[in-house]
């Protein structure tokens, strides 16, 4: 099962997507940014995002005018705070390339990232949906929260399950139940199956973000396309982290912790690595995924549905 | 004359955008950044922009509970602008105040900036006005391209007047223009009504940024609250630096910037000092002002309208 065959009712779509991307960045030609807009958009990203919008508005009024823009919105969104938060890492590389941080230093990176949600917030607002326009703040808020959550508290050994997930709720998975409500809403869905495609979202996106984490402490570098093992050593604790946290055996390393933080970093990756941890966190982004799909009862069976049961799977196997 | 007198016909509500204010840095409570948010939004700073809102809903159908959401996120997006403008230019003061960067460093200067542009998202999208959400984008693309231009063509001894008036259009009169506009629309005023005040915002907003940059050249620090001559040193050519370019005796100074930018600079401030350049900008300033009043011509006569033109009196003479 590829990305490709996934997207298959909405191939033509996909590449429609391309061309506006191409697009956004040449119409920024004359403010000199296209270069790096070029860099940031083009960048090999598996548009897991705008795919969901285009296949959520698959079940009703497929109206591609409309749904085609907010899935670039979508796009646009993510890769806003993509570009912020390498600021905030001081990341060099993602997705096997350097960051625009790394490149052009942080003024522009800033910028850029100001630019991307400007550009997201005018396609959305030209929907002239009120319902999407307040998706779209509020999810602009959700995801800032998360990231706040995440920067402002690091080395915190006592944040629990439940924080975690409600962070990551915030981080990732609001935009990718913006996706799908954007999608069904556009399409003119019965509110019942919004709700369902918002929830399918919602859960895919948790489970994503368990697999991120999960790929952050035992993926390689070179298939990740990013440095793994980055959020530890900036003190943020992921889903393995937490799991572990629980567990007596990590009394020793709170110790070494309270001592010195790389060190307690370093001795926790090591014994998490030796642990059934990375297992048991796969089970719980099984979970959500699952959840995902049965939040997908009440809609039509057709090739779009099908898509999204199969990205569910993708989503859980995916190495990179 | 002085603001709180031009504010009587909208006191009551200007005691009510603190309260607000208030509120939204205690609803941050949770993310630990009520501190953070409080220090930039309590910091003296004349609300021009929020007033400009309330005013221009004074002449049809003034509903307090529509305007005042409006002019608190006209309020948060231009603080939004000043807080990522800070990590930009490195600045260490702003309002005689330390600004977030210097006192909480980039990473939570650059969340604080997304938070804040997110709230007045979300206060925007409650109005329920496509027209208003349709125009908060287009205000927040306007302002970065104005940023991303005036930041990424430092030291360009070229730029004339026309780019320089396009610049601060985008960086500072859209903000004043979208202040008037969403007061008029929301005030039910008739169209005409609406670009009139439209039209006095933007020409407000011009003819206040030109006086912004005569007191960088001009003004002293401690009534500024920020470190004067600042742009031209970071390369960023206002009115005045355009000005003294426009004549013949620059050219020996135009040399000198080839060989060495920060004498340039330098030298360049001190020409202009001796000349009769800030005397001409003001005259520049002053033409916009009267043309924002001229606009108003259309309007019904009352205690709002003439606050407006008070305003735009009370812009030219302020010396902060």
């Amino acid at each position: 099962m590829t990305i490709a065959s996934i997207y298959k009712p909405i191939e033509p779509e996909m590449i429609r997507l391309e061309e506006n991307l191409d697009r956004i960045a040449e119409a920024a030609a004359s403010l000199g940014i296209t270069e790096q807009l070029n860099h940031i958009l083009k960048d090999g990203g598996k548009r897991i995002r705008p795919a969901l919008t285009l296949l959520a508005g698959k079940f009703y009024h497929y109206n591609v005018e409309s749904l085609l823009p907010m899935a670039v919105a979508v796009e646009l969104l993510h890769t806003a705070t993509l570009v912020h938060d390498d600021t905030l890492d001081y990341s060099q590389r993602r997705r096997g390339k350097p960051t625009i941080n790394s490149l052009w230093g942080s003024s522009i990176t800033i910028l850029l990232g100001d630019y991307l949600f400007a550009t997201s917030a005018c396609i959305t607002s030209e929907t002239g949906n009120v319902r999407i326009g307040k998706l779209f703040a509020q999810t602009l808020m959700d995801i800032c929260s998360g990231e706040i959550d995440e920067s402002l508290s690091p080395f915190n050994l006592k944040q629990g399950r439940q924080r975690y997930f409600q962070r990551i709720g915030n981080k990732t998975a609001c935009l990718f139940s913006m996706a799908t409500e954007s999608g069904a809403v556009l399409s003119k869905a019965p509110e019942e199956v919004v709700q369902s495609l918002k929830s399918y979202g919602y859960n895919l996106g948790i489970g994503f973000q368990i697999i991120d984490d999960i790929l952050d402490f035992i993926g390689q570098e070179e298939i990740v396309g990013k440095p793994v093992a980055s959020d530890l050593s900036r003190g943020i604790f992921t889903l393995p982290a937490i799991l572990f946290l629980e567990r007596p055996e990590s009394n020793a390393v709170k110790e070494v912790f309270n001592q010195d933080k790389q060190e307690g970093a370093r001795l926790m990756r090591e014994m998490i690595h030796k642990s059934s941890i990375a297992g048991e966190c796969y089970r719980i982004a099984q979970d959500f995924c699952s959840q995902a799909c049965l939040a997908l009862e009440p809609l039509p069976r057709n090739t779009a549905y099908n898509s999204l049961i199969d990205l569910a799977e993708y989503v859980i196997k995916r190495k990179s």
